[in-house]
Protein backbone atom coordinates (compact mmCIF):
# COMPACT_ATOMS: atom_id res chain seq x y z
CA UNK A 1 0.00 0.00 0.00
CA UNK A 2 1.06 3.94 -0.27
CA UNK A 3 2.83 5.23 2.58
CA UNK A 4 0.96 7.64 4.37
CA UNK A 5 3.78 9.95 4.50
CA UNK A 6 4.39 10.51 0.46
CA UNK A 7 0.31 11.56 -1.20
CA UNK A 8 0.33 10.23 -4.62
CA UNK A 9 -1.06 12.91 -6.97
CA UNK A 10 -1.34 11.53 -10.50
CA UNK A 11 -1.23 7.96 -11.94
CA UNK A 12 0.61 7.30 -15.13
CA UNK A 13 -0.97 4.06 -17.14
CA UNK A 14 0.10 1.50 -19.65
CA UNK A 15 -2.01 1.33 -22.00
CA UNK A 16 -0.98 -1.52 -24.47
CA UNK A 17 -2.05 -4.91 -22.64
CA UNK A 18 -2.94 -2.76 -19.00
CA UNK A 19 -5.21 -0.37 -20.17
CA UNK A 20 -6.87 -2.16 -23.54
CA UNK A 21 -6.66 -6.03 -24.89
CA UNK A 22 -4.49 -5.45 -28.11
CA UNK A 23 -4.41 -8.77 -28.65
CA UNK A 24 -8.40 -9.28 -29.13
CA UNK A 25 -8.61 -6.01 -30.98
CA UNK A 26 -6.10 -6.88 -33.52
CA UNK A 27 -7.73 -10.19 -34.60
CA UNK A 28 -10.98 -8.42 -35.05
CA UNK A 29 -9.88 -5.77 -37.11
CA UNK A 30 -7.75 -8.49 -38.81
CA UNK A 31 -10.90 -10.53 -39.32
CA UNK A 32 -12.84 -7.52 -40.69
CA UNK A 33 -10.15 -6.88 -43.48
CA UNK A 34 -10.76 -10.65 -44.31
CA UNK A 35 -14.69 -10.08 -44.48
CA UNK A 36 -13.95 -6.45 -46.49
CA UNK A 37 -11.73 -7.86 -49.03
CA UNK A 38 -14.42 -11.42 -49.44
CA UNK A 39 -12.08 -14.10 -48.16
CA UNK A 40 -9.12 -12.68 -50.34
CA UNK A 41 -7.56 -12.40 -47.53
CA UNK A 42 -7.54 -15.68 -45.01
CA UNK A 43 -4.95 -15.40 -41.99
CA UNK A 44 -4.91 -16.81 -38.85
CA UNK A 45 -5.70 -13.46 -36.92
CA UNK A 46 -4.30 -14.42 -33.41
CA UNK A 47 -0.66 -15.99 -34.77
CA UNK A 48 -0.81 -12.78 -36.66
CA UNK A 49 -1.68 -10.24 -33.90
CA UNK A 50 1.10 -12.15 -31.76
CA UNK A 51 3.39 -12.02 -34.26
CA UNK A 52 2.97 -8.49 -34.73
CA UNK A 53 3.62 -7.98 -31.41
CA UNK A 54 6.88 -10.05 -31.36
CA UNK A 55 8.11 -7.41 -33.08
CA UNK A 56 7.59 -4.71 -31.17
CA UNK A 57 10.27 -4.63 -28.39
CA UNK A 58 12.86 -5.41 -30.76
CA UNK A 59 11.71 -2.76 -33.04
CA UNK A 60 11.45 -0.03 -29.89
CA UNK A 61 15.06 -1.15 -29.10
CA UNK A 62 16.24 -0.43 -32.64
CA UNK A 63 15.58 3.50 -31.62
CA UNK A 64 16.32 3.07 -28.38
CA UNK A 65 19.42 1.61 -28.91
CA UNK A 66 20.05 4.97 -31.71
CA UNK A 67 19.96 2.46 -34.80
CA UNK A 68 17.53 4.76 -36.05
CA UNK A 69 16.14 8.10 -35.33
CA UNK A 70 13.18 8.25 -33.78
CA UNK A 71 10.33 7.79 -34.92
CA UNK A 72 6.22 6.98 -33.95
CA UNK A 73 4.42 3.53 -32.89
CA UNK A 74 2.59 4.17 -36.38
CA UNK A 75 5.91 3.81 -38.42
CA UNK A 76 7.06 1.10 -36.29
CA UNK A 77 3.96 -0.97 -37.36
CA UNK A 78 4.15 -0.29 -40.54
CA UNK A 79 7.56 -1.63 -41.08
CA UNK A 80 6.77 -4.49 -38.92
CA UNK A 81 3.71 -4.94 -40.55
CA UNK A 82 5.34 -4.87 -44.12
CA UNK A 83 7.30 -8.00 -43.22
CA UNK A 84 4.19 -9.79 -41.55
CA UNK A 85 2.02 -9.56 -44.59
CA UNK A 86 4.54 -11.03 -46.78
CA UNK A 87 5.60 -13.62 -44.18
CA UNK A 88 2.06 -14.88 -43.82
CA UNK A 89 1.14 -14.42 -47.30
CA UNK A 90 -1.27 -11.76 -47.65
CA UNK A 91 -1.00 -9.90 -51.26
CA UNK A 92 -3.20 -7.34 -53.18
CA UNK A 93 -4.15 -4.84 -50.44
CA UNK A 94 -4.18 -1.24 -51.13
CA UNK A 95 -2.08 1.06 -49.55
CA UNK A 96 -5.58 2.63 -47.84
CA UNK A 97 -6.00 -1.15 -46.40
CA UNK A 98 -2.78 -1.54 -45.13
CA UNK A 99 -2.88 1.35 -43.38
CA UNK A 100 -6.38 1.14 -42.23
CA UNK A 101 -5.00 -2.47 -40.61
CA UNK A 102 -1.69 -0.37 -39.40
CA UNK A 103 -4.17 1.64 -37.28
CA UNK A 104 -5.63 -1.40 -35.61
CA UNK A 105 -3.27 0.36 -32.53
CA UNK A 106 -5.46 3.05 -32.21
CA UNK A 107 -8.90 1.51 -31.95
CA UNK A 108 -8.55 -1.39 -29.38
CA UNK A 109 -11.07 -1.91 -26.51
CA UNK A 110 -10.24 -1.11 -22.67
CA UNK A 111 -10.63 -4.20 -20.75
CA UNK A 112 -13.99 -4.20 -19.41
CA UNK A 113 -12.97 -3.02 -15.72
CA UNK A 114 -10.68 0.10 -17.27
CA UNK A 115 -13.33 2.44 -17.52
CA UNK A 116 -15.10 1.86 -14.29
CA UNK A 117 -12.03 2.19 -12.34
CA UNK A 118 -10.39 4.75 -13.74
CA UNK A 119 -13.53 6.90 -13.39
CA UNK A 120 -13.59 5.83 -9.57
CA UNK A 121 -10.10 7.18 -9.55
CA UNK A 122 -10.77 10.30 -11.73
CA UNK A 123 -11.85 12.48 -8.78
CA UNK A 124 -8.96 11.66 -6.53
CA UNK A 125 -5.76 11.76 -9.14
CA UNK A 126 -5.03 13.08 -12.34
CA UNK A 127 -5.45 9.87 -14.72
CA UNK A 128 -2.94 9.55 -17.85
CA UNK A 129 -1.72 7.28 -19.69
CA UNK A 130 1.95 6.97 -20.27
CA UNK A 131 2.49 4.82 -23.18
CA UNK A 132 4.66 4.29 -26.19
CA UNK A 133 2.24 4.25 -28.18
CA UNK A 134 2.23 8.33 -29.47
CA UNK A 135 -0.23 11.08 -28.33
CA UNK A 136 -2.30 10.71 -31.54
CA UNK A 137 -2.85 7.42 -31.32
CA UNK A 138 -3.99 7.55 -27.78
CA UNK A 139 -6.30 10.44 -28.13
CA UNK A 140 -7.95 8.32 -30.96
CA UNK A 141 -8.43 5.66 -28.65
CA UNK A 142 -9.26 7.44 -25.91
CA UNK A 143 -11.92 9.09 -27.92
CA UNK A 144 -13.15 6.19 -29.77
CA UNK A 145 -13.52 4.08 -26.62
CA UNK A 146 -14.42 6.54 -24.06
CA UNK A 147 -11.63 6.44 -21.89
CA UNK A 148 -11.65 9.60 -19.16
CA UNK A 149 -8.05 10.55 -19.18
CA UNK A 150 -6.91 13.80 -17.97
CA UNK A 151 -4.69 14.26 -20.13
CA UNK A 152 -2.36 12.58 -22.81
CA UNK A 153 0.88 11.67 -21.84
CA UNK A 154 3.43 9.73 -23.92
CA UNK A 155 6.85 8.37 -24.56
CA UNK A 156 6.50 10.50 -27.65
CA UNK A 157 6.97 13.66 -25.41
CA UNK A 158 10.43 12.54 -23.97
CA UNK A 159 11.93 11.27 -27.46
CA UNK A 160 12.26 8.26 -25.79
CA UNK A 161 10.97 4.90 -25.67
CA UNK A 162 9.91 2.97 -22.27
CA UNK A 163 11.77 1.95 -20.19
CA UNK A 164 14.53 4.55 -21.17
CA UNK A 165 14.50 6.68 -17.94
CA UNK A 166 13.72 9.64 -20.28
CA UNK A 167 9.96 8.33 -21.16
CA UNK A 168 9.24 8.53 -17.24
CA UNK A 169 11.03 11.49 -16.04
CA UNK A 170 9.60 13.98 -18.90
CA UNK A 171 5.97 13.10 -17.90
CA UNK A 172 6.93 14.08 -14.31
CA UNK A 173 7.84 16.93 -15.32
CA UNK A 174 4.81 17.83 -17.66
CA UNK A 175 2.92 16.74 -14.28
CA UNK A 176 4.73 19.11 -12.50
CA UNK A 177 5.63 16.93 -9.57
CA UNK A 178 8.06 15.29 -7.79
CA UNK A 179 8.37 11.77 -9.20
CA UNK A 180 7.29 10.24 -5.93
CA UNK A 181 3.69 11.61 -6.53
CA UNK A 182 3.53 9.76 -9.63
CA UNK A 183 2.94 6.26 -9.87
CA UNK A 184 3.28 3.91 -12.87
CA UNK A 185 0.33 1.50 -13.52
CA UNK A 186 1.19 -1.35 -16.04
CA UNK A 187 0.79 -5.10 -15.87
CA UNK A 188 4.67 -5.25 -17.16
CA UNK A 189 7.54 -5.63 -14.43
CA UNK A 190 9.76 -4.25 -16.91
CA UNK A 191 7.66 -1.00 -17.33
CA UNK A 192 7.37 -1.03 -13.41
CA UNK A 193 10.73 -1.54 -12.56
CA UNK A 194 12.06 1.12 -14.45
CA UNK A 195 9.37 3.15 -13.24
CA UNK A 196 10.73 2.70 -10.11
CA UNK A 197 14.42 3.53 -10.56
CA UNK A 198 13.29 6.61 -12.13
CA UNK A 199 11.65 7.69 -8.20
CA UNK A 200 7.55 6.85 -9.23
CA UNK A 201 5.52 4.50 -7.37
CA UNK A 202 4.50 1.36 -8.87
CA UNK A 203 1.04 -0.69 -9.21
CA UNK A 204 0.76 -3.82 -11.14
CA UNK A 205 -2.09 -4.67 -12.58
CA UNK A 206 -2.54 -8.49 -13.60
CA UNK A 207 -3.72 -9.14 -16.93
CA UNK A 208 -3.44 -12.92 -17.48
CA UNK A 209 -5.31 -13.07 -20.84
CA UNK A 210 -2.89 -10.71 -22.54
CA UNK A 211 -1.49 -13.07 -24.78
CA UNK A 212 -4.61 -15.22 -24.91
CA UNK A 213 -6.40 -17.74 -23.54
CA UNK A 214 -3.84 -20.30 -23.52
CA UNK A 215 -1.08 -18.34 -22.27
CA UNK A 216 -3.18 -17.17 -19.63
CA UNK A 217 -2.93 -20.49 -17.02
CA UNK A 218 0.81 -20.06 -17.29
CA UNK A 219 1.07 -16.07 -16.52
CA UNK A 220 2.35 -15.33 -12.95
CA UNK A 221 1.53 -12.37 -10.62
CA UNK A 222 3.90 -10.89 -8.45
CA UNK A 223 3.68 -10.80 -4.76
CA UNK A 224 2.26 -8.68 -2.98
CA UNK A 225 5.67 -6.82 -1.98
CA UNK A 226 7.33 -6.59 -5.06
CA UNK A 227 5.63 -3.52 -5.73
CA UNK A 228 3.70 -0.54 -3.76
CA UNK A 229 0.40 -2.33 -4.87
CA UNK A 230 -0.44 -5.70 -6.64
CA UNK A 231 -3.59 -5.45 -8.15
CA UNK A 232 -5.99 -7.86 -9.80
CA UNK A 233 -7.60 -5.05 -12.16
CA UNK A 234 -8.31 -1.33 -11.96
CA UNK A 235 -11.38 -1.68 -9.79
CA UNK A 236 -8.97 -3.39 -7.44
CA UNK A 237 -6.71 -0.55 -7.79
CA UNK A 238 -9.28 1.68 -7.47
CA UNK A 239 -10.26 0.10 -3.76
CA UNK A 240 -6.67 -0.10 -2.62
CA UNK A 241 -5.93 3.30 -3.54
CA UNK A 242 -8.70 4.63 -1.05
CA UNK A 243 -11.47 5.73 -4.18
CA UNK A 244 -14.74 4.53 -2.96
CA UNK A 245 -17.39 4.95 -5.05
CA UNK A 246 -20.01 7.34 -4.73
CA UNK A 247 -23.15 5.00 -5.79
CA UNK B 1 -16.27 29.38 -43.32
CA UNK B 2 -13.74 26.40 -43.70
CA UNK B 3 -12.39 25.73 -47.47
CA UNK B 4 -14.17 22.70 -48.40
CA UNK B 5 -11.19 21.10 -49.96
CA UNK B 6 -8.98 20.92 -46.73
CA UNK B 7 -10.77 19.22 -43.93
CA UNK B 8 -9.87 20.95 -40.49
CA UNK B 9 -9.35 17.61 -38.13
CA UNK B 10 -8.49 19.18 -35.08
CA UNK B 11 -9.37 22.60 -33.29
CA UNK B 12 -6.96 23.94 -30.71
CA UNK B 13 -8.17 27.32 -28.25
CA UNK B 14 -6.55 30.00 -26.63
CA UNK B 15 -7.82 29.53 -23.03
CA UNK B 16 -7.09 32.81 -21.04
CA UNK B 17 -9.89 35.55 -22.00
CA UNK B 18 -10.92 32.87 -24.90
CA UNK B 19 -12.61 29.83 -22.74
CA UNK B 20 -12.26 30.61 -19.07
CA UNK B 21 -13.23 34.41 -17.79
CA UNK B 22 -9.63 34.87 -16.19
CA UNK B 23 -10.77 38.52 -14.83
CA UNK B 24 -14.03 37.82 -12.77
CA UNK B 25 -12.19 34.45 -11.58
CA UNK B 26 -9.00 36.81 -10.08
CA UNK B 27 -11.43 39.09 -8.71
CA UNK B 28 -13.56 36.06 -6.84
CA UNK B 29 -10.31 34.65 -5.08
CA UNK B 30 -8.94 37.67 -4.46
CA UNK B 31 -12.67 38.79 -2.71
CA UNK B 32 -12.23 35.20 -1.01
CA UNK B 33 -8.83 35.96 0.41
CA UNK B 34 -10.13 38.86 1.93
CA UNK B 35 -13.13 37.82 3.43
CA UNK B 36 -10.44 34.41 4.91
CA UNK B 37 -8.43 36.52 6.57
CA UNK B 38 -10.94 38.67 7.88
CA UNK B 39 -10.98 42.23 6.66
CA UNK B 40 -7.18 42.73 7.15
CA UNK B 41 -6.47 42.28 3.48
CA UNK B 42 -8.08 45.53 1.26
CA UNK B 43 -8.71 45.53 -2.16
CA UNK B 44 -9.71 46.95 -5.29
CA UNK B 45 -9.52 43.05 -6.88
CA UNK B 46 -10.82 44.31 -10.41
CA UNK B 47 -8.08 46.97 -10.73
CA UNK B 48 -5.54 44.25 -8.95
CA UNK B 49 -6.91 41.66 -11.40
CA UNK B 50 -6.10 44.16 -14.39
CA UNK B 51 -2.74 44.73 -12.59
CA UNK B 52 -1.69 41.51 -13.19
CA UNK B 53 -3.11 40.83 -16.44
CA UNK B 54 -1.29 43.98 -17.27
CA UNK B 55 2.31 42.37 -16.37
CA UNK B 56 1.14 39.22 -18.58
CA UNK B 57 3.07 40.07 -21.76
CA UNK B 58 5.80 41.67 -20.60
CA UNK B 59 6.51 38.58 -18.55
CA UNK B 60 6.09 36.61 -21.49
CA UNK B 61 8.48 38.40 -23.66
CA UNK B 62 11.60 38.37 -21.06
CA UNK B 63 11.08 34.51 -21.80
CA UNK B 64 10.60 34.82 -25.63
CA UNK B 65 13.50 37.34 -26.27
CA UNK B 66 15.66 34.79 -24.27
CA UNK B 67 16.21 37.52 -21.01
CA UNK B 68 15.37 34.96 -18.79
CA UNK B 69 15.57 30.61 -19.52
CA UNK B 70 12.01 29.08 -19.80
CA UNK B 71 10.16 28.97 -16.83
CA UNK B 72 6.35 28.53 -16.25
CA UNK B 73 3.26 30.40 -16.12
CA UNK B 74 3.16 29.65 -11.98
CA UNK B 75 6.58 31.15 -11.68
CA UNK B 76 5.95 34.20 -14.29
CA UNK B 77 2.69 35.07 -12.09
CA UNK B 78 4.36 34.91 -8.82
CA UNK B 79 7.24 36.98 -9.84
CA UNK B 80 4.06 39.52 -10.85
CA UNK B 81 2.15 38.86 -7.53
CA UNK B 82 5.20 39.89 -4.79
CA UNK B 83 5.58 42.88 -6.87
CA UNK B 84 1.97 43.76 -6.91
CA UNK B 85 1.19 42.66 -3.81
CA UNK B 86 3.68 45.42 -2.25
CA UNK B 87 2.43 48.40 -4.98
CA UNK B 88 -1.31 47.54 -3.76
CA UNK B 89 0.17 47.78 0.40
CA UNK B 90 -1.22 43.82 0.99
CA UNK B 91 1.24 42.48 4.13
CA UNK B 92 1.24 39.81 6.39
CA UNK B 93 0.13 37.17 3.56
CA UNK B 94 1.35 33.55 4.36
CA UNK B 95 3.47 31.68 2.00
CA UNK B 96 0.98 29.53 1.71
CA UNK B 97 -2.12 31.81 0.92
CA UNK B 98 -0.20 33.73 -1.71
CA UNK B 99 0.88 30.51 -3.04
CA UNK B 100 -3.02 29.68 -3.40
CA UNK B 101 -3.27 33.13 -4.67
CA UNK B 102 -0.88 32.98 -7.19
CA UNK B 103 -2.55 29.65 -8.87
CA UNK B 104 -6.09 31.14 -9.33
CA UNK B 105 -5.15 30.84 -12.86
CA UNK B 106 -6.07 26.96 -12.40
CA UNK B 107 -9.46 28.09 -11.15
CA UNK B 108 -11.33 30.28 -13.23
CA UNK B 109 -14.65 29.66 -14.99
CA UNK B 110 -15.40 29.19 -18.39
CA UNK B 111 -17.55 31.84 -20.40
CA UNK B 112 -21.09 30.28 -20.00
CA UNK B 113 -21.00 29.16 -24.00
CA UNK B 114 -17.65 27.11 -23.54
CA UNK B 115 -18.60 24.01 -22.52
CA UNK B 116 -22.07 23.62 -24.43
CA UNK B 117 -19.86 24.79 -27.63
CA UNK B 118 -16.55 22.27 -26.83
CA UNK B 119 -19.13 19.32 -26.33
CA UNK B 120 -20.95 19.74 -29.44
CA UNK B 121 -17.36 20.37 -31.40
CA UNK B 122 -15.79 17.17 -29.23
CA UNK B 123 -17.68 14.31 -31.86
CA UNK B 124 -16.38 15.86 -35.02
CA UNK B 125 -13.05 17.08 -33.90
CA UNK B 126 -9.98 16.18 -31.88
CA UNK B 127 -10.17 19.03 -29.10
CA UNK B 128 -7.57 21.16 -27.19
CA UNK B 129 -6.16 23.75 -25.53
CA UNK B 130 -2.91 25.52 -26.85
CA UNK B 131 -2.07 28.32 -23.87
CA UNK B 132 0.64 29.64 -22.84
CA UNK B 133 -0.46 28.01 -19.42
CA UNK B 134 1.10 24.97 -18.61
CA UNK B 135 -0.24 21.79 -19.02
CA UNK B 136 -0.54 21.27 -15.03
CA UNK B 137 -2.64 24.62 -15.15
CA UNK B 138 -4.57 23.63 -17.76
CA UNK B 139 -5.06 19.98 -16.49
CA UNK B 140 -6.32 21.25 -13.07
CA UNK B 141 -8.58 23.75 -14.80
CA UNK B 142 -10.61 21.26 -16.86
CA UNK B 143 -10.71 19.18 -14.14
CA UNK B 144 -11.99 21.14 -11.63
CA UNK B 145 -14.41 23.43 -13.98
CA UNK B 146 -15.24 19.98 -16.23
CA UNK B 147 -13.82 21.01 -19.50
CA UNK B 148 -13.75 18.22 -22.29
CA UNK B 149 -10.75 17.97 -23.80
CA UNK B 150 -9.28 15.02 -25.71
CA UNK B 151 -5.64 16.14 -24.74
CA UNK B 152 -4.09 18.93 -22.99
CA UNK B 153 -1.40 20.64 -25.72
CA UNK B 154 0.61 23.95 -24.00
CA UNK B 155 3.38 26.35 -25.87
CA UNK B 156 5.34 24.70 -22.41
CA UNK B 157 5.59 21.47 -24.72
CA UNK B 158 7.83 23.72 -26.83
CA UNK B 159 9.39 26.02 -24.51
CA UNK B 160 8.68 28.88 -26.15
CA UNK B 161 5.48 31.22 -25.73
CA UNK B 162 3.08 32.36 -28.16
CA UNK B 163 3.15 34.25 -30.38
CA UNK B 164 6.56 32.48 -31.06
CA UNK B 165 6.26 29.85 -34.03
CA UNK B 166 7.27 27.09 -32.34
CA UNK B 167 4.22 26.94 -29.96
CA UNK B 168 1.97 26.33 -32.56
CA UNK B 169 4.40 24.10 -35.08
CA UNK B 170 5.06 21.82 -31.97
CA UNK B 171 1.28 21.01 -30.85
CA UNK B 172 0.85 20.59 -34.89
CA UNK B 173 3.87 17.86 -34.70
CA UNK B 174 2.26 16.27 -31.35
CA UNK B 175 -1.20 16.16 -33.47
CA UNK B 176 0.32 14.48 -36.22
CA UNK B 177 -1.64 16.77 -38.66
CA UNK B 178 -0.67 19.03 -41.53
CA UNK B 179 -0.51 22.84 -39.95
CA UNK B 180 -3.50 23.35 -42.43
CA UNK B 181 -5.83 20.93 -40.77
CA UNK B 182 -5.45 22.43 -37.29
CA UNK B 183 -7.45 25.67 -36.34
CA UNK B 184 -6.53 27.71 -33.74
CA UNK B 185 -9.16 29.29 -32.05
CA UNK B 186 -8.91 32.45 -29.73
CA UNK B 187 -10.20 36.14 -28.45
CA UNK B 188 -7.23 37.61 -29.56
CA UNK B 189 -5.76 38.74 -32.90
CA UNK B 190 -2.56 38.65 -32.79
CA UNK B 191 -2.72 34.93 -31.65
CA UNK B 192 -4.46 34.51 -34.73
CA UNK B 193 -2.31 36.40 -36.87
CA UNK B 194 0.76 34.08 -35.60
CA UNK B 195 -1.00 30.88 -35.94
CA UNK B 196 -2.04 31.91 -39.71
CA UNK B 197 1.72 33.03 -40.15
CA UNK B 198 2.58 29.34 -39.59
CA UNK B 199 0.33 27.94 -41.97
CA UNK B 200 -2.98 26.82 -39.51
CA UNK B 201 -6.47 27.74 -40.11
CA UNK B 202 -7.97 30.35 -37.53
CA UNK B 203 -11.46 31.54 -35.95
CA UNK B 204 -11.76 34.03 -34.06
CA UNK B 205 -14.78 34.07 -30.89
CA UNK B 206 -16.04 37.65 -29.70
CA UNK B 207 -15.13 37.95 -25.90
CA UNK B 208 -16.26 41.35 -25.40
CA UNK B 209 -16.38 40.81 -21.38
CA UNK B 210 -12.64 39.42 -21.24
CA UNK B 211 -11.68 43.04 -19.52
CA UNK B 212 -14.73 43.61 -17.85
CA UNK B 213 -18.24 45.78 -18.42
CA UNK B 214 -16.53 49.26 -18.51
CA UNK B 215 -14.06 48.01 -21.22
CA UNK B 216 -16.93 45.73 -23.11
CA UNK B 217 -18.18 48.61 -25.25
CA UNK B 218 -15.29 49.80 -27.00
CA UNK B 219 -14.10 46.20 -27.67
CA UNK B 220 -14.30 45.86 -31.39
CA UNK B 221 -14.82 42.42 -33.77
CA UNK B 222 -12.95 42.30 -36.55
CA UNK B 223 -14.22 41.88 -40.09
CA UNK B 224 -15.79 38.88 -41.18
CA UNK B 225 -13.24 38.49 -43.79
CA UNK B 226 -10.27 38.67 -41.16
CA UNK B 227 -9.96 34.93 -40.27
CA UNK B 228 -11.67 31.78 -41.76
CA UNK B 229 -14.09 32.19 -39.09
CA UNK B 230 -14.94 35.05 -37.18
CA UNK B 231 -17.85 34.11 -34.30
CA UNK B 232 -19.77 35.42 -31.48
CA UNK B 233 -19.74 32.48 -28.96
CA UNK B 234 -18.04 28.95 -29.15
CA UNK B 235 -21.93 27.63 -30.05
CA UNK B 236 -21.90 29.81 -32.71
CA UNK B 237 -18.48 28.68 -33.55
CA UNK B 238 -19.78 24.64 -33.47
CA UNK B 239 -22.46 26.39 -35.88
CA UNK B 240 -20.81 27.67 -38.25
CA UNK B 241 -18.19 24.35 -38.37
CA UNK B 242 -21.15 22.32 -39.12
CA UNK B 243 -21.19 20.26 -35.90
CA UNK B 244 -24.80 20.04 -35.20
CA UNK B 245 -26.37 19.81 -32.08
CA UNK B 246 -27.25 15.99 -31.71
CA UNK B 247 -30.70 17.27 -29.23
Amino acid sequence: MTAPDVEVKALVFDVFGTVVDWRSGVIREGEKLGRATDGNVEVDWASFADAWREEYQPSLGRVRQGEIPWRNLDALHRESLEGLLDRFGVEGLTDAEIEHLNRSWHRLDPWPDAIPGLSRLKPHYVISPLSNGHVRLLTNMAKRAGIPWDLILSAELSGHYKPDEEAYLTAVDILDLEPDRVMMVAAHEGDLDASREAGLRTAYVHRPLEYGPEAAESAEKPDDSAYDIVADDFVDLAERLDAPSIV
